[in-house]
């Protein structure tokens, strides 16, 4: 899980922090340390993640955890420090769904602003149609690529990169897509 | 300038944290609070940057600021959030060079795990050789493909996409670069 809360408390000296454009030719506002005088700086997050595929099947993952419990994700999560997007993607690939696979390239990445989030997925073929899901997954499973859950889906960014690579295996050519999301606030029920 | 020195206080209520793996399921030592239980993730950085150029020639920057003062570079620095890649991409590179340009598709995304950061450079044809360097540029200049001052170039980042752009120009047909760059830590003086 993880935080965007507002910073209260600066974390050099636990002073309460205040909200200014630091004076270091800076443009946006930032959480001042009025003490010590540390910034802080809150910027937008890597989420990592696969395409899992096997012929005409694609590996997905019930959610077992907030947010969108219940709906059907690639295996995906933030990039951890001292890794690499590949290596993060295979992690959460095998954290996920326990899969086996063969790392392709990457295909999407996708900006999604108003989370501050970035996405990239890369192409996986699996070498084994056994899984072993960890704790933030219900059930792995393959489907095919006419039977994919649409309604389903946890996420939009997950929708359109199925789409994608439903579209490029028609021709048996995978690009590189960059594109943004940018989605209407869910109505509460 | 960013910071990513150790959490030693805790952003919700400033009471001094410790390091340890949570209690959630996850794997990795973190700052947590003893007191409000909140976790403090630390995560890999998005530079993003442009290669702006017209015909044969590239745009480069001097840097007026550390790391790296007085080297070139290409015009790059922090996502911030509420952007997307493409719109720091651009924001960078008009605050850093002042510059006009028409943006491109994506063409490198270099994951440099040693310093826990992803640089994203899109190409960028100029429409204006007029620029305007920002505090953070000493100079701002036009170099031949021919003449780019390799020895002085800020960045392993830098060189790495500037050597992609010459060879695929030669083509005419520029890729999406996605690999990873791990360095020999410098030698002190």
């Amino acid at each position: 899980m993880q935080q965007r809360d507002a910073i209260k408390f600066c974390r050099e000296c636990g002073h309460a922090v205040t909200y200014r454009v630091p004076d270091d030719g800076d443009t946006r506002e930032r959480a001042v340390c009025p003490n010590c005088g540390t910034v802080h700086y809150v910027n937008p997050l890597n989420v990592v993640g696969t395409v899992p595929y096997f012929g005409d099947q694609v590996l997905l993952c019930k959610r077992a955890i907030a947010p969108r419990e219940g709906f059907w994700t690639l295996p995906a999560g933030f990039m951890e420090l001292g890794e690499t997007l590949a290596e993060g993607a295979r992690r959460e690939t095998d954290e996920e769904a326990g899969a086996q696979l063969t790392l392709g390239p990457l295909f999407t990445v996708i900006s999604v602003p108003q989370v501050g989030q970035v996405h990239s997925f890369f192409l996986a073929e699996l070498t084994s149609l056994d899984f072993d899901p960890g704790a933030e997954t219900v059930e792995a499973r393959m489907f095919k690529l006419d039977d994919i859950p649409w309604d389903e889906l946890a996420f939009l960014t997950v929708s359109r990169t199925l789409k994608l690579f439903i579209e490029e295996r028609q021709r048996s050519q995978f690009g590189v897509h960059c594109f943004d999301i940018r989605f209407q606030p869910r109505k509460p029920a």
